[in-house]
């Protein structure tokens, strides 16, 4: 009864229950043509880790921009090409960011070293550093308030996640709570005469380690340099203040903002049969942050959208509709990949939008902006997804960033929820590594995203 | 019952039942000579924290030879005369070593960089670095069987922590298995031509995190250069070479051994009131390696035998035998400390030597050298320890480092164990830092020293 029941549609009752029976005894022959086949076969297979290995290990971090990001596109292109799946590239320019001397030292505390990673963007402070003093703001309300004791001084927002709602698996919330100090706090803070920021890390876990990620600059306001703390080191820094203490920071940051690059967005697809016009898109982010080798973001991703191509290519499915993976280029600095895509292609009929990139735990689901009947008749036809556990849709209002554009647009969107737990504990940080995915489960979610994509491209 | 009854032992039984009861109405004056009462102190007065908290925000990583051991050695002294207990430094001539750069990439993939730190001791590769193949050896059988095969090459000792082991809650035996390769390591691959050695960190978890320690060279063969890789690096490069690649890295470390410097043990005593010339000692080491601030490795350990001395002095009481904290200096890279206190100091009788520095988790009970009826007798007098799940005694061979010299001369040895499960998780990492420890279990390891020592002090 998980079965999809496509080529029932138009049968009456009795002829359905006969054609029920006969798939009984005809397995073998009816069986690809079922998402429960599908996730069958990709558990049987779990090749998305050997995919997934390859990218990190043999290329490793893919900053838009770099070299390794050149080299994953080229890959990925080759890839499929060794797949049998047609791939071509869409042209996309980039920013090239480039982390430089990262070094920071409490002057006033026996030179103690603070372990911090710049912003992504940020810019530079003078080659022999600033040294200033450390003023702490828990939120924007309280920086306003301190206003021009801001002046010359280096702004420590102290932003801890609310570990509560990550225990009750809210990560995510929690993360989109502390990490608006990362995105606007620079400029918020250049407002008041600040001469550089510093965030704790968006992590609720941490063995002194700290987190990038990107950061927003008001175009209107001076660029301070800016970076963010392990946790170990924002808690000591607010103890020594709550003390009292006047705490004094030398800080050296020598990022640099080269010319933009012309980066390229992946495409591969297999066309459908019947309405090879509309289009299912399934995409993941192809580069990554440049500490880690973008394990979990968003290599798995990257790894179960070709996945999924590659399972349908090798079972000799082809669905009604167009499945399109798109491998995005410049998702963590600058949403140009899909924004790219969106431009080239906003024309074509796009009947859903999948987006992967909330790395590989156990599925546990799809967030998607479908409600109501649509939603119903969806979740009915995806009864395979019960068998990986990712059954469970949720509303809501987005489900992915490079994908945005499109839901924007009105296209349904999907993404793939994986137990959201420790997410966040790795990604943008140099322990976002292939060790942290455990291949049962990133088959799971290989699953899990082929059987939705075979079901929403043949409604 | 579980009060020390040493004010009753020669009065006839009737006498003892008569100020039993006394003692129960008059327990405003008869308390504070309890191993009881000096738990339940100590757990009401949780200042060890406090102390802690000074040693390492205040002061930091505190490596044998720098600056901030000798604040350190100031620091305690001070803090001693402050409380109102005398306090003298016993010169210690220490190693000084510098850790300096420390970089590593892999130049036959991509240049993916390599987290890794020298192991404390080790000579510097040439300024510019080596670069050489990568060849594992998963133990010496097997690099005595690779022999002239790893002339000119980096050796990587793949030596991961027993994992069972440390869930068992056996995480020292799990640790002492893999160490070896840290300790043994480079003197076993130079003498087959190795150019240098890089082990996996000895540790259960990692966030990208190298974890350091003392090497021991020996002093027939060539020195070579060595380091601890973070697991998550190591099981990379083991990933690169089971397919059958070839690694490359390029490794500069420029760690410095400068002349010795001469560093000091602390020294603050109560002396005894019936027997002074019997010393119970109880021990710390005030050095920690230079990656973290040393709170669980050993700073938490000086701060309870600190606070054994000040909650004794504080409610007043003066023990049989004298109770002597001894802070030692050099343990993680010489022992130079306790071995120069059992220099000076082995003609003195001690009665008993305890040791913390296995950090501050919530207590479990001690290991000691004492066996069969000296051990009961003991567990006897000591049953306060139960209130903080401290009664638990376990006998072995070694209870310590810095008081092994004492303890190989006869002297009953005693080491605090707290729950061992994330000990070395931490240990000679950046990660070991004061957040990692709860406040409310330093205090419950400070009470089952001091009531400990009293008890010992007292039989």
């Amino acid at each position: 009864m998980h079965r999809n029941l496509r080529s029932f549609r138009f049968a009456p009752l009795s002829v359905r229950m006969t054609l029920g029976v006969f798939a009984l005894f005809a397995a073998t022959v009816q069986a690809q043509t079922t998402p429960d086949d599908i996730v069958k076969r990709e558990l049987a297979t779990s090749r998305s880790y050997e995919t997934l290995e390859v990218l990190t290990d043999n290329i490793g971090p893919r900053l838009s921009g770099s070299s390794n990001a050149a080299a994953a596109v080229r890959w990925a292109t080759a890839t499929f090409q060794k797949w049998g799946i047609p791939a071509t590239t869409e042209k996309v320019m980039v920013p090239h960011w480039v982390r430089g001397i990262e070094d920071a030292r409490l002057v006033s505390h026996r030179n103690q070293k603070i372990f911090l990673t710049a912003l992504g963007g940020s810019v530079a402070t003078p080659a022999k550093g600033i040294t200033a003093e450390v003023i702490e703001a828990g939120s924007f309300d309280e920086l306003k308030s301190l206003g021009s004791k801001v002046k010359g001084k280096i702004v420590f927002y102290n932003n801890p996640m609310d570990i509560d709602l990550v225990r009750a698996r809210r990560s995510f919330d929690a993360y989109s709570k502390a990490v608006v100090f990362r995105s606007e706090g620079p400029s918020r803070a250049a407002q008041y005469g600040a001469l550089a920021v510093i965030i704790r890390s968006v992590t609720s876990a941490s063995l002194r380690t700290p987190h990038t990620g990107a950061l927003r600059y008001d175009a209107k306001l001076p660029k301070i340099p800016a970076a963010a703390m392990a946790i170990e080191d924002a808690m000591l820094i607010d103890r020594l203040l709550k003390k009292g203490e006047r705490v004094r920071m030398h800080l050296v940051l020598t990022p640099r903002t080269l010319p933009e690059v012309a980066s390229a967005n992946v495409i591969a697809e297999i066309r459908g049969n019947e309405k090879p016009e509309e289009v299912v898109l399934i995409g993941g982010h192809l580069d990554s942050w440049d500490l880690g080798t973008g394990a979990i973001d968003d290599g798995s991703g990257v790894a179960m959208v070709m996945e999924t191509l590659r399972v349908l290519k090798e079972m000799n499915l082809t669905p009604k509709r167009t499945i399109r993976c798109v491998l995005f280029m410049n998702e963590e600095n600058g949403l140009n990949g899909g924004r790219t895509y969106f431009a080239n292609h906003k024309n074509e009929k796009h009947v859903a939008a999948i987006e992967s990139d909330a790395g590989a735990a156990a599925p546990t689901g799809f967030r998607t902006t479908l409600k109501g009947d649509a939603l119903a008749d969806l979740e009915r036809r995806a009864q395979a997804l019960a068998s990986v556990g990712a059954a469970h849709f949720e509303t809501t209002a987005e489900t992915g960033a490079d994908t945005s554009f499109l839901v924007e647009a009105g296209v349904p969107g999907f993404s793939l929820v994986p137990d959201p737990l420790h997410y966040v504990d790795y990604h943008h940080s140099a322990a976002d590594t292939l060790d942290k995915i455990d291949p049962k489960e990133l088959a799971q979610d290989s699953a899990a995203v082929a059987a939705l994509a075979w079901v929403l491209a043949n409604r």
